[in-house]
């Protein structure tokens, strides 16, 4: 008998006859002798509503009311998720944060899991218990309801399924699983059948809205594996678990991209110990993330410092540099929002010489102009203009053989 | 410095803007020195969007999960005012059921507070918070959310006076407090000062749709003066408070009236003991409530048996009968929808005689036939064709002086 945590988001409890939808399928994971749990998202909409009722009520709501507001979404799909397995004949039981429960510190807004008491649950499913628990909200040391930020029901999941010892940790969204690319952009993109956590992240982070990063960074953590799947078909999905020896036989798993982001370069820094901390301080502070930074080496002892944020932070942190820049004497300052960040992920990369050179031959064929780059072991990134979004992806889709036909197994 | 509770029904909370009226008036008791605390209500409509999404999920939602689903809005309510509060530059609070805690029996759907702990709550007042605390929801033994039942958070208001020793429980509503009769019916109705539990428990329960009649017990067991008035102007309302030397003066204080409920006769019962229960024991087991019920002296060993159920339930409550009437051998069962309920109240009733002839002669004289007769000590009610509901009213209120030019004060 497994111990299985399935989670919905909220396309998939959009409104009862989807969770009508859900029930049947928990049913049937229950009926074919395994414990269940489920967690779920609100439905959707709903979150972005009452976000936006506290948005009128405060110019800067995020605090303990704003989490007891935007915690009622899920409070609602549990219980009703509930009364239909009930409906259908099965014990069921919803859990709120709370209730289980699922201790965070009192970072309102973006709370941290720090502990899981998993008696309550282990309890109810040993009665043969359907549980069903609240994503995105746990309850701090004062008893205060806390949420674990944009995503938090994937972590809330991950994190039931350690605390739980899960076999496997299911989360059911909208597509049927990780791709090798944007099906819209490669229509010959493929889903994989197995990704390591590593790839996930480099995925996730770089643009794959498929699971959200610190609930990948929690399965890498304690070790659980994740099954992405559809909720709307039953078809297998991806499973994201430990690297073996097979997928380092794969060099790319993945293409990705990045339009959200903006470029910023300092033109003619004064090359002195110090100035990139006196250029970033304000944007920390004005909570602005970088995300790439790259500065060549100098000139007559000026340089070059280029990096990117979020567009919708572009025209603060322009601001702001532009301040820093006159106070330490960089020639210019210039932004650019019409970039995107094209990257290749995999594993096998670690043990593979060439792949960035073949990365940049490929675009180069193609007039692609690249203007920064930066690598970690798994992933090569390259920022270009946002007009060769689509091109590049396709071309490095075939080039390291990702397409459906031609399964990439480089030696 | 005074202890004052405030409790805003849905209309007064009803959007943004008016949550935001209600914190200025919070704002301004706070300001002149008072602690309070405030009961909200959801939303209007919220609650029952709330319920309409258990009904689809289904057949028979009351229970455990219900409670958890239907108790979100007062909680986005809560959130909504302390945030708007501490905008304004006020110290707020909100307070779930469990956080302060109300503690409830397990009758999901309408819970009976059995206990409150006013600590927390004590404690944050102490610091000089405004408390906001959630209405109509608690918790129970096992920490499930529990709610009380329609109405439930003027009795959560009123709880949380007692429990706090509050000088005063401030009902919010939409009029301006507690008439001799529905001002739709007589243009000279007058808003009285003060009326007692006693009197209040009888206009409440005859369809005075002003406070929830469990709220007006809580209050007259525990002594706590209830204040009902308007969240949308400044009007002193009605004092709902002990019976006093002054109030007994006052032989009838209202006049009100039900149209909500459904006449039932079984004709020529056999006059036997046990026959009545035998009657009344289906209905009860269909949680049919029975209202009046009159039984006159029987002739030839058979009588008629007539009572009153709501309107909503007649059909059910008739057919129920009928099954009965056959088993027993009573003649025939006759139902009639069209009926309405009126009655005088006063709490000088006790001490004088001569009412009930007068009321039934100013009915006599506009030739209202009078169906049945119910009375306790401080109220009298006939049930008549419902085509005279409007003229009872208005000749009772005018036969007893109730109007605003021409005071009670009968000796």
């Amino acid at each position: 008998m497994s111990l299985i945590v399935q989670k919905y988001g909220g396309t998939s409890v959009g409104n009862v006859e989807r969770i009508k939808n859900v029930a049947r399928r928990v049913a049937r994971t229950f009926s074919q002798g395994n414990r269940v749990v489920v967690v779920l998202s609100a439905m959707s909409g709903e979150t972005n509503r009452l976000v936006a009722f506290t948005q009128e009520c405060s110019e800067f709501p995020i605090s303990r009311e704003y989490d007891a507001v935007i915690s009622t979404g899920e409070q609602v799909t549990i219980g009703l998720l509930a009364l239909v397995l009930k409906e259908m004949g099965y014990q069921a039981k919803s859990f709120l944060g709370h209730q289980v429960p699922i201790i965070t510190d009192s970072s309102f807004g973006s709370a941290r899991i720090e502990d899981i008491k998993p008696g309550n649950l282990m309890a109810e499913l040993d009665r043969g218990v359907i549980a069903v628990v609240a994503g995105f909200q746990g309850v701090d040391a004062d008893g205060s309801i806390t949420t674990l930020g944009r995503g938090g029901s994937d972590t809330t999941a991950v994190a039931l399924a350690a605390a739980l010892k899960a076999d496997v940790c299911e989360i059911y969204t909208d597509v049927e699983g990780v791709y090798t690319t944007d099906p819209n952009i490669c229509s010959d993109a493929r889903k994989l059948e197995r990704v390591s956590y590593d790839e996930m992240l480099e995925m996730a982070s770089l643009g794959a809205k498929v699971l959200q990063t610190r609930s990948v960074e929690f399965a890498r953590k304690y070790g659980v594996p994740v099954m992405v799947r559809s909720s709307f078909n039953d078809a297998t999905g991806t499973l994201v678990c430990k690297e073996d020896k097979e997928m380092e036989k794969v060099v790319v798993s993945g293409v990705t991209y990045n339009k959200d982001e903006a470029k910023i370069s300092v033109l003619r820094v004064p090359d002195r110990p110090g100035i990139a901390a006196l250029l970033f301080r304000p944007l920390t502070e004005a909570g602005i993330n970088v995300d790439m930074i790259v500065q060549n080496i100098s000139h007559d002892s000026q340089t070059d410092l280029t990096f990117t944020v979020t567009k919708t932070e572009f025209k603060h942190a322009m601001k702001l540099v532009k301040e820093t820049a006159g106070k330490i004497e960089a020639e210019d300052v210039i932004g650019d929002p019409n970039i995107a960040k094209v990257s290749i992920v995999g594993a096998g990369m670690r043990s593979h010489a060439g792949v960035a050179s073949r990365m940049f031959d490929v675009m180069a064929r193609e007039g692609i102009n690249i203007q920064m780059i930066s690598t970690s072991e798994i992933k090569i990134s390259c920022v270009v203009d946002v007009k060769y979004t689509e091109l590049a992806v396709r071309v490095l889709h075939e080039a390291f053989g990702l397409g459906k036909t031609d399964v990439a197994e480089e030696k």
